[in-house]
This record gives structure tokens, sequence and C-alpha cells, in this order.
């Protein structure tokens, strides 16, 4: 073992609305020992995700809550450093749930199992997009929950963030006739139609959503990808074609502040009148069909059909900075942090 | 034609909050001529449908709003008195879109063309309630969009509604584990374990109903059929059990008094983090199979596995007082009103 810091950004207080950097605090730990069945990483790259913010109020969401002092939870790439699990060998290279530390013990009991990344010609960080959560969940979103098919109408809302930003081009390779994604401000607008296959956007910021919605698609939603929650959510419920599909994948729009984000506000009975499907998508219900998932995607990948965008920073004190960037947006396709090369 | 006075009901305001009979006008027509296609009715029965306060409103929801000094839309069966409609003869009895009158014109390109009933030997009326909007919305909400089966625990409200007093008996004939209703007052609480097959009531007005929900529930609900929406939906949400299902089916708490009907303020998010699947049903997308739930929910009644609960009045003046009961619920099951008997 080369370090004995073992670097880490631990949760200083809740945060009250948006994540500041001050709801962190850096600090210099030493390597932790696996105990029995516990198997030691060296953490390679973490991404960002909005869940984040979930665990980190005092309910947690679907997760136990971080706590107050512990290191802050992330969806990482790690190499196996000491392994006292059969399941997995010292070297190995492998997804799944760490924490912002240069060495982490992942328990055998944890949410979900890591899982052994395979040896591929492409970047490894491409596991924690286009093959880890945020594509996972355009994905099955898409194909499984929304059924986009030949000649749907399909919206996305934060078509910039890191899934909306996959979604346009999974639609397409289902055939979908046409895909409009949503963003803030005309850079943002004009990157989702020139790099991420949005046939139009609509600039949330400076237009009228209703009114934009009716004239680009005029027979109404199809299909309706929903990072966004809230009035966003609310005004697209208008626009939806008779029995069209919702996916609620995130609700941006509340920043995850409170555990109560209120749904749609005045147009709930469209529901009903127009008889919707409205579904939520957590990728966890998955778990035992991610790598069919990964591997279309890999088949599309290759096939030049879709594309990722990353945003790489290597500097670790970055890390709660990074974070609150998620909810500005200030730039497109999936956010990673990238702590250490294999060896 | 015997009578020469045809009675009717006109909407003489747009009730403001709850209907009152002030917001209907009692006039002495004259019976009106058929034009080419149309035929004439003589009006036996109508039904109360919570629908009824929607088409009230200055936007009318799924049909066209009724217009002052219109007689009121509902739900009838009558009695073909004059055709020029080759698909009716003179002395059919039919069921479809009516209004408040005794002799009713039916114009050919209405909403849902008129359903001719077949001869049987059960009570006409319940060609409005177990075979007619309610029973059939029970029917399909529970067969298609809740898709309820073996094992499932399943909850509605309003469950002594004319649709919700029936869903609990479609629910077994199903192979529903068990089903728990909730109701307004010891009374009706009682009425619905005692006649309408629940296993078990919520008295939604003097007790809690997560802690029942948590109590009666506890690996949660897997199917909510929902006719109530607003705090009562929000609550359930929380109890739902993963990839449970729910279907809006009305809104009843919020009166319709208001074309913006507010989701759930607080646990829409339950929709995301359980993969919950939320859909509406409207009797309109079923138009084209309504014959075949009419059949099933026949052979059901013919077994003894379904009972239909109907009260009837047989008093024309009433009808705008029955209108505003249904919001009140003071009776369980089908309201209807007579107007006359076939000849």
């Amino acid at each position: 073992m080369v370090d004995t810091i073992n670097r880490q950004w631990l949760l200083n207080r809740r945060p009250v609305g948006a994540v500041v950097p001050e709801d962190f605090r850096r600090v210099d730990g030493t390597i932790p020992e696996p105990g029995p069945g516990d198997v030691l990483l060296r953490v390679l790259y973490v991404g960002f995700d909005a869940s984040q913010r979930i665990w980190l109020t005092d309910h947690g969401g679907y997760l136990p809550p971080i706590q107050i002092g512990d290191a802050m939870r992330t969806m990482g790439i790690g190499q196996i450093i000491q392994s006292n699990d059969p399941a997995y060998a010292v070297g190995d290279i492998v997804e799944g749930f760490m924490t912002w530390e240069d060495y982490v013990i992942v328990r055998a009991d944890g949410p979900m199992p890591l899982r052994i990344l395979p040896k591929a010609d492409y970047p490894l960080t491409w596991n924690l997009s286009i093959l880890g959560v945020s594509g996972l969940t355009a994905y099955f979103g898409v194909t499984d929950v929304l059924k986009v098919g030949s000649g749907d109408t399909v919206f996305v809302s934060a078509a910039t963030g890191a899934t909306g930003s996959l979604v346009a081009a999974i639609c397409k390779a289902r055939g979908a006739a046409k895909v409009i994604g949503s963003a803030g401000g005309p850079d943002k607008c004009r990157w989702i139609v020139e790099n991420a296959q949005y046939d139009a956007a609509i600039d949330y910021l400076n237009e009228d959503l209703g009114a934009r919605l009716a004239q680009l698609c005029p027979d109404g939603v199809n299909a309706y990808f929903d990072n966004v929650g809230g009035d966003m959510l609310d005004t697209t419920l208008l626009h939806m074609a008779p029995k069209g599909r919702v996916v609620i994948c995130g609700a941006m729009s509340s920043g995850y502040v409170d555990e109560k984000v209120p749904g749609p506000k005045e147009n709930f009975m469209q529901i009903c009148v127009k008889m919707l499907e409205v579904k939520g998508i957590l990728l966890l219900f998955y778990r035992d069909v991610l790598e069919d998932g990964a591997r279309q995607l890999g088949e599309w990948l290759a096939q030049g059909r879709i594309q990722m965008a990353e945003t790489i920073v290597e500097d670790f004190e970055q890390a709660p900075a990074l974070l609150a960037t998620m909810f500005t947006g200030k730039a497109p396709g999936k956010f990673i942090l990238k702590l250490a090369d294999p060896v």
C-alpha cells in the first residue's frame, strides 16, 4: 500500500435547502481494516447523482440517511486492495456504493453487491455514466416503463442531465418519431439538439412551456420522461395524448431538500380523463437485469447510435462543490470526480 | 303519444362549490321533434354520477360543458318513441347519454352511441348500476387497470359509493386475499362489511387512516382503487407495497368544483421510490369491450358472487337534490331516479 493517508469528506451538518460546500468537512483519516467478509477498496472515480441530496436528509429516502460525521455516500468505481470475501479478488475493478474517501470498506450486507467490471476497451468512467446508474435508468425508463416504440412523440425534462442527455438517443434507437427536450437557456438547448439527438428543445427559462408543447406536439405527448416534477410535470399533463405514459424519474425542481415532494398542483385529474399511466423508476428494482441493459447499451455504443457526455474533474477538494453544481446544471452530461488510476 | 308536456330540469346557473337545487330550474316544455338521423326517447330511469358535477363546470372535463339553459346531461335508460336512425326501432329500450327530461332527442353524432339493451330477466335499473357506468368502471378498474389477482391486498376509498360498493366483490371473484374499504361513520363501515364483501372497514371520519392501513396491511397495499384523491390518496401512497398499482377513478374529495384538482401534496415521490404504477380510468376508453365486461358481471351476478345496492327514487322533482346527495353519500350504492315504466 503506497498511501498511508485516507482523504475523506464527512457530512458536517444536514444541508438546509441547496447543498453548500460547508455542509461537508475534509479530514485526513487512516486506511481502515476490513473485517470478516469485507473488502477494502481504493476508490478510483465517483459519480454525482441527484439521489445523493435525498440521502442527506434525515429520512434518507429509499436508503438509510447518511449520519453526521459519516463519509458521504456515492456511486463509485474502485479497485480491490484487500478481500475477505471469496467473490472478489485483489485487483478486481468494481462498481457500486462507496464513499467520498480514498479507501473504503464495503460490507457484504450492503444495499447492493459490488459489481465486478468486465475488462473492456472503453473508458472505465462509462461504468458510472452510460453503463451506470444514469444510463441504465434512462434505458429501463424508456424501454420498460415508457415502452417507447415506433412513431412515439417523447418529451424529456432536464434533457442536459446525466440521464436526460441519453434518453433521446435511446428513444431513437427504439423508433421514436420525435423527441423534444427541455433545458434552461439557449446554450443548453443548442447542446441537446447538436449533441444528444433531440429533434427540438424548449428553453423553459425563456419560453412558455405549454405553448411550445402545443406547437411541437400537436397530437400530444405519448411518453414523458420526467426528471423535474413540479410545475413542469403539471403543465405537461395537459399536453399528454390519451393513454400517454409518464415515468417519474426525479423531482429536480424540488431540490430534494425535504421528504415531502408535492405532486402536480392543478392537472392531476388528466391522469383520469386521459387514462394516463404514471409510473416511477428506481434502478434497485432492476438489479437482476442490469447486465441485460448494459449489454444493449454497449451494442448501441459500438454502433455509434448513442453517445455519452461526461465532465471529469480531478480535484478531490471539489467534491462538495460538484454535488452543489448538479442542481444548477452548469455543464451537460454526467459529473465524475477522479481520485486515482487503477494499478 | 300520451303526454304532451315534457318535464325538464335546466341548468339555471353554474354551481359554485357544492351543487344546490337552486342551480337548476324546473320547466314544462314541449315534446321535441327528431331531425334526420335522430331518435326520440321516453326517459325511464336516470342514474347519478360524480362526473355530472364536472360537466357542470365551464370546462366540462372530458365532454363539452353543459350550457346555462340546457337540460342537465345524465346517463339514462329510455324507450324509443320515434326513430329516424335505422339502427334503432320504436319500442327498443336503450341506455346512454340523456338529459333530465321526459322526452329526449338523441343525436347520432353524440359522444357515445345508444346501446340497445338485451331482453333479460333482471331489473332494467341494473343497466345503470352494475351493468352500467358504475359497475363497468369497477370491473375494468379492477381487472384491466389494477389487474387484481390471487393474494393481493386491495384498498378502496368511497367504498359505499356506486362504484366502490362493487369493487370488493369483483376483487374477490379475481382471488384477492383481502379487501379493505374506507367509509364515513360506523353505519357505513358496518354496511360495507355486511353487504359488500369487504373484509374490513376504515372509518375515515373517526380513525387515523395511516395507522389503520399499517395495522390492516402490514405488507403494504398491492392495489388501491381511488375514488377520492386528495389527502386520502396522499396517505395511502405511504402504505403502498413496492410495485403497487393505483387506479385514479375519481377525486370526490375535491367535490369537482373546479377544473384544477391537486395531486398528492406530500408523498408524490413514493411513486418513484416504490416504482408504483398510477393509472386513470375513464369508461369511454372501453367502449369497444363494454359488452365483454357486462357479460362477465352478468355471470358473477347469476352465480351470486356479486350483488348490487340501488336506491331508487320516483319523484322527478328530486333530481337536483339527489345529485347534491351524491357528494354527501347519505345512502350506499347507486342512486337512480325513475321517470316512467316502459310500455
